[in-house]
């Protein structure tokens, strides 16, 4: 994995990554307010931030999350995704409006808002929100803000949109890829290990290259398929979860192969700044699934794994008890009714054979090599930034198709449980 | 939930409770072995345990994990089940002997000498093992021990199996309910929120009220499925997971009807005990679901709370992070494609109403309140042994039909990462 020597090398390379497409803008704000919930005399910060197409553009699409209780912007970017055109994003950190009195409402006064002040229809316009479920957003606040939001818009860097939406995160997600005459630049918000509020995971991707709507959505379809819904921290899906990709189509388009590719490389690499980004990280973990029957199964036996607590729990302390990952295996395919044949599963550990022929491949001589290959492999602040140079590649060949997938988790940490106990405090 | 004034005041009402029904006798006994695995030099103790029928029973069920790489008592267990008659059951703790290179001929071997001691078909005994995956049994020391095993035999107390078969089990656990003539007495081990060893969950019951097998089976099945299924500590299903019954016949029978309910209440009770026993268990958590559509749907739903981590992490830390129940349903919901009108839904805290019309219904007061419960319903030493005495209550009514389940769980504790993290060491 990507690492810097020290933070400020970090922040260089994020910067030069993060220059905008041509026809884009970019701009934050911040605001104070007393939330209505909990206790009005105490002042909470928020910042907004606003991506702007300097023309409304047709080429726009979003992914959203599944959860039945999603939050009142997943529900009006759905609506909007039947509108003709789009022109920008409103963002805020702090509060993500989920089954708030007045949430819809509230939004759409922002909505109402930003389309008065650029003089543009305010259906034209995709609202993104994250922070803590349950609050109503400071709708008084936030409107009389948007009048400086819009007057701070710059051309040059989507990395101010970056900082401006995190909230535990350790540090900004930016990432591009040129390709053709254009770029494809990408910010995230999400938090690896640590994640209070959901795992909400937040990801804008912007380019200039041309791209008709529908090549567009299906692209960043497929592209999300293979990377960011193959990350995994806490088995928790969001209320907020969303994707949206804009394109200002002023550069020359490119067969759709290319495209693709571009798009799944800038979201296979956020994908793994959100796992890595946690401070509660001790290690990052890629399991990839080999000769499976179907695509499901292999994404599925992947993530029992990096999903189970007990095998979370053995990686953080650096125990290679091999026993824990055959049993994630075995209860999520019997759960599931897979009969696989137990001598077809092969495992390995950084590469070391563990389980073949319905055996346990162990010794004390393995055992030691697991013990420093999982030291190895954990956080590390020896020179790195992000401070995760390695991940634990546990490998699992069940030996019964052509398939495969490779998914993103994490361990689990005393600071998961930390971070998570008090989140609110 | 039953508490007692001291260790000492549970010892007793245990010990009251393990008194064998008739025509069973129980036996243990230790031993030292050096693992082959890791470390020649270093001394491992292994307990051993008899049950043993006066005579052997045509009465007796077994249930199994459902887990593909189940260890080799399970293999040899299902079998078992085809035989006719059934003598007892022989227990050891340390290892389960799940996928080591000779498991079943291992076992068959402990068994067989079992058999001859005892003049008895080595095929009437049901083994089973708990503690670490992949090691293998120390078969000459298990063998040795047997005639003193065998020799040690009572009639008085389950109390001495139940605390040999302890791995990281804080107390003995054992049940019991008198009905007509006779008795159900049933031991368990599994540790709560400390599961290092996934969890595994031994359950015999012993009676001597006379039952047909088929009867028996069904019985069983049933009273499980409503208690030792409805638990869930950390969403993995162990490789030895088994619970059995035997019945010595010696005691008239009772209707149906009222044997399910006995067995459901022990088995029930057990069930609390188990959760209950982890020293890392800050609160227990109890999810009823109401008003579901399904048995399934409402089970599920009671398991996506109790599973989701997030909401654990947050009862850990007496935080009312209503917004993470409502997450963690609107995904189980969402990902199973449950489209349940969201006004539907209803949800208590300690009955304390927070979220109904797709809205949550909190201020202040409720905030300071809901703290406050958790705080009352957390781990305390003062006075209560089992360290629990309540469990946190949520509700959940779906408001769309009239199934209900019952599900049981724990938080997730500094404490439940410690011991997993190095379990082995």
């Amino acid at each position: 994995m990507e690492t810097y020597s020290s933070q400020n090398e970090y922040l260089n390379a994020v910067t030069s990554r993060a220059v905008l497409p041509a026809g884009f803008q970019a701009g934050v704000t911040s605001l104070s307010f007393f939330p209505a919930e909990i206790d009005r005399a105490k002042e909470y910060k928020m910042n907004m931030a606003l991506i702007l197409l300097e023309r409304p553009s047709p080429s726009f699409h979003a992914l959203f999350t599944n959860n039945l209780f999603c939050g009142a912007p997943v529900i009006i970017g759905r609506q909007r995704l039947k509108e003709k055109l789009c022109r920008g994003i409103i963002i805020n950190n702090k509060i993500s409006n989920v089954a708030a009195p007045t949430g819809e409402a509230d939004q759409e006064k922002v909505l109402a808002t930003l389309g008065d002040t650029l003089k543009e229809n305010p259906r034209s316009f995709l609202p993104a929100s994250t922070g803590i479920i349950g609050w109503s957003l400071p709708v008084t606040e936030m409107c009389e803000k948007i009048p400086l939001l819009v007057s701070n818009m710059q051309k040059e860097s989507l990395l101010p949109v970056a900082r401006a939406m995190m909230t535990t995160d350790a540090y900004p997600k930016v990432r591009s890829v040129r390709c053709g005459d254009g770029v494809i630049v990408a910010a995230a918000k999400g938090a690896g290990m640590i994640e209070p509020n959901l795992a909400t995971m937040l990801v804008f991707i912007l380019t200039d290259l041309t791209v008709r709507r529908k090549q567009l959505a299906t692209c960043l379809s497929q592209a999300a398929e293979n990377t960011l819904n193959r990350i995994s921290v806490d088995s928790d899906q969001s209320t907020s979860d969303m994707a949206i990709m804009l394109s200002s189509n002023m550069k020359p388009a490119i067969d759709r192969h290319t495209l693709l590719g571009a798009l799944t490389e800038v979201l296979g690499k956020l994908a793994e700044d959100i796992v890595r980004n946690g401070e509660g990280v001790s290690h990052v973990i890629k399991a990839t699934v080999t000769s499976a029957p179907t695509l499901e199964l292999a994404k599925r036996a992947g993530k029992a794994l990096i999903n189970s607590p007990l095998v979370k729990t053995a990686l953080f302390g650096n125990d290679p008890n091999v026993g824990r990952l055959v049993s994630a295996l075995g209860d999520c395919f019997g759960s599931i009714g897979f009969r696989l044949p137990r001598r077809r599963l092969t495992l390995r550990l950084g590469g070391i054979e563990i389980f073949s022929q319905d055996r346990f491949q162990l010794d004390g001589e393995t055992e030691v090599q697991l013990q420093a290959y999982l030291k190895e492999c954990a956080y590390s602040l020896a020179g790195h930034f992000p401070p995760h140079n390695r991940s634990v590649e546990i490998s699992i060949d069940l030996g019964t198709g052509k398939e495969e997938a490779t998914v993103l988790g994490a361990d689990l940490s005393y600071d998961y449980v930390k971070e998570n106990a008090s989140y609110r405090s």
